[in-house]
């Protein structure tokens, strides 16, 4: 606690990373590009895990576990795929001893392998449709790394679905796309857009990839989740067909979708400040710390045992600490947990046992209300559900009121740098314009919208009849 | 379900994999010793990690990821870890299409990758002890595999702890011995000895390896968990030091603790039979199935509609499925459960609905029981524990009835090969002995018990001065 955090205004990235390292979320380790996830980091992980888990499942999805190596063959026989993939990957040329007959990829992804699975297992419409994810860690060799946004080795969920039709993929491809929109917006309290990629986003081997991007502090878009129809380019590359009930073949279509430790990321960053994490309750391995105050043996033992009795009653239904350490003073706690992030923080000293009442102190707001012992089991469990509700309320209206309609480059290429945000802009679709607003600006389309107001227009670049507006940014 | 499992008594390996491939559990995938975990044998993982996460959080632990690269020279720091390890590596040498300055292995445990943290984390006795747990996978080249038993990758957790003293060290490796035993006990229903291995035996690393080991139904030993004292080698190896409280460098103790999918394989072996897979209640991720029976329409209508209510009921704190599906016949979904290992079936049809009952069936004893309807969800309940209690008691009298004192070592020879089962002979303590039995029985020390009864005698093999009796068993 001796160090102080950058301020955000000083340097948004450093203080990006000293709230990670000094939280003792995650450290860099000795293997280049690969962060360790200390435990505080990886509690946070732990619940985007229970909760997305069980949203997967309850919408029908099974986990399982495939192998981290695949054949150099296998990489290979989807030709955007291996395109896509082949140039950040770690390659083992041996094992056991003895150089291989043939390399092995560790994983940048699996769709390669479980095809080849899923080969083996579809034969009828009745062996589908297929609903499996998979928790597991990947590797993609990355030149720039971030503690969180962007490692060589991440960990992640990776779906892989496989079904009778199109429209059935589709259909998987959206449901998923909705789930982690719901997942950002309601545990999270990270509010999200959601669209499809451009043909130049696009996952490598995908018909088309939709994504959920989230706006961070310094305007900065964070792509969050990917969800991709596959079309039959798996299907094809492994020959999986299956028998309709007609008894004629028919070419299998996939879907697969992903988030990833990436996430931990953008929730420190949607929500932090100056002072260090701010997380929203249903993040938070605790929700409340109870720090008594004493400066008398007496006080102590009054204190001490009125901060108990309310522990013991809020644990019932909240997730809470009593933080009754003796080698530390209470300012010291206080620094502590707000650098923590836990969401509320209790405060009880002599007065406050005399009155029967608690100091109860906002880690959001900061703001400071008293609330009398009796009372206190409701109004924190209301203070939690208020907390979680204005987080997200707070990253969508910064997200909105960092959004602008823009229809001239040169305002365009001016307002990019100054103030930054997200702009939504007129675009002809060609791969040419995306390429060359990236080139100049730095700003790449995030997204497609999927409904489109019904409103002709130029492309911003070259002027000729847009499809659309679509949403650029600088992104990480 | 048109396949027969192989019987047990004609051919114990192949009744294995015919469970796991028929059952769906796993499959051979086509990276050499890799398997691929469906859904089904999944299932039973998440059940274990779900478990026994508990149990290691209930007991201080917590949870972290450290990354699954290791370059060369940190495996070469500790000279038998390097020894025991190294051949079994899988090398990375390439990464980002460039050969890379530094080999990496992919960790076949994480010792060394982690205690290169410690060395950055541990500087005072106030950062002690440290308590991480991690889930992870970890790749062995293995010449020969098995199913779950031994796969080149597999799926484990791995405890590294830093503690202050020896003794402490030696607490928490006894601690976690204690709750691999519970929770193969309570959770598994295996019955297991716990001990300490041989000097040959133990990890590649550690002052010695405790264990718990589980005897299958061909009377096999399968070690299904280890608990390692390190003493001071790794803490050595990568020079951890931390002040104590008088300002005096010390060096810091270690232990390191796992246990892996073999579990799964463990489970499997311990109970099923020769119509399939059998769950101890709390392992099932469906504990009771219900199959309504009927022939006509009207018999339908009632059936499904009296099946529906006691679904309704009983799954307020059961976990339960109704088997509705009109495309198979009861015959063959019994046969499909049975082979699943679901604890309990639930056969209602026209007369059960007259008479306001159901007919209940054990999948571990077929025992078939009439049950009144009003009765179900009290009696079914009791029935899950019932089974939960009788699977650990079986295992616990199987073990017990295939253990025998052995004094001579022609019986040892013969007894080893028909009956055979787990042999407690006294042995010298020599490594010259033991690798000598092992050579010409197969058979290894399993474990060394740790209490040892006041009882003198001589090598089973030397005739030496024994230092008590250890278990002699040939394992998995």
């Amino acid at each position: 606690m001796a160090e102080r955090l950058t301020k955000r205004e000083v340097d948004y990235s450093r203080w990006y990373t000293d709230i990670i390292i000094q939280g003792k979320l995650a450290d860099y380790s000795p293997v280049k590009g690969c962060m360790v996830i200390r435990p505080n980091g990886y509690a946070i992980w732990e619940k985007i895990q229970g909760y997305l888990d069980q949203m997967l499942k309850d919408s029908g999805h099974v986990n399982a576990y495939f192998p981290l190596l695949i054949p150099e063959s296998f990489m290979q026989k989807e030709a955007e795929h291996v395109k896509g993939f082949s140039p950040q990957c770690a390659v083992v040329t041996h094992g056991g001893g003895v150089e291989l007959e043939e390399k092995l990829y560790i994983r940048p992804t699996s769709e390669t392998i479980i095809w080849s699975m899923y080969k083996k297992w579809i034969m009828s419409y009745r062996d589908l449709p297929i609903l499996i994810n998979q928790w597991a860690n990947v590797v993609r060799w990355e030149m720039r790394t971030r503690l969180f946004l962007r490692t060589t080795e991440f960990l992640w969920q990776e779906g892989h679905t496989a079904h009778a039709t199109y429209d059935e993929a589709e259909e998987e491809t959206k449901l998923i796309l909705e789930i982690y929109r719901k997942f950002a917006e309601e545990y999270l309290a990270i509010s999200v857009l959601v669209g499809k990629k451009s043909e130049a986003e696009r996952f490598a081997g995908a018909l088309h990839t939709y994504c959920i991007e989230a706006m961070m502090q310094d305007k900065k878009a964070l792509q969050s989740g990917t969800s991709h129809n596959l079309g039959q380019n798996f299907a094809k590359a492994f020959d999986v067909k299956f028998q309709d009930k007609d008894g004629n073949l028919q070419g299998v279509w996939a879907t697969s979708w992903g988030v990833s430790t990436r996430l931990v990321g953008a929730l420190i960053m949607a929500h932090s400040d100056d002072s260090g994490l701010v997380l929203p309750p249903k993040m938070a391995t605790n929700q409340v710390v109870i720090v008594p105050i004493w400066k008398s043996d007496d006080e102590k033992s009054r204190v001490l045992n009125f901060a108990g009795k309310i522990y013991q009653e809020l644990k019932e239904d909240i997730r809470i600490i009593l933080d009754d350490r003796e080698q530390y003073k209470p300012g010291y706690k206080f620094a502590e947990w707000e650098l923590l992030g836990i969401p509320v923080r209790i405060e009880i000293g002599p007065r406050d046992e005399d009155k029967k009442q608690a100091v109860v102190v906002r880690r959001d707001t900061r703001e400071k209300i008293f609330i009398p012992a009796d009372e206190l089991r409701n109004k924190i469990n209301s203070l939690l559900v208020t907390m979680q509700k204005d987080l997200l309320d707070k990253s969508r209206s910064f997200r909105e009121e960092n959004t602008y309609n823009i229809d001239s480059y040169d305002d365009f290429k001016q307002q990019i740098e100054n103030p930054g945000g997200f702009f939504n802009a007129h675009w002809c679709g060609s791969a040419e314009c995306e390429q060359k607003i990236k080139g100049e600006t730095k700003a790449t389309i995030r997204l497609i919208p999927i409904e489109q107001p019904d409103e002709s227009g130029k492309c911003i670049l070259c002027s000729a009849e847009s499809q659309g507006r679509v949403i650029f940014a600088r992104a990480y």
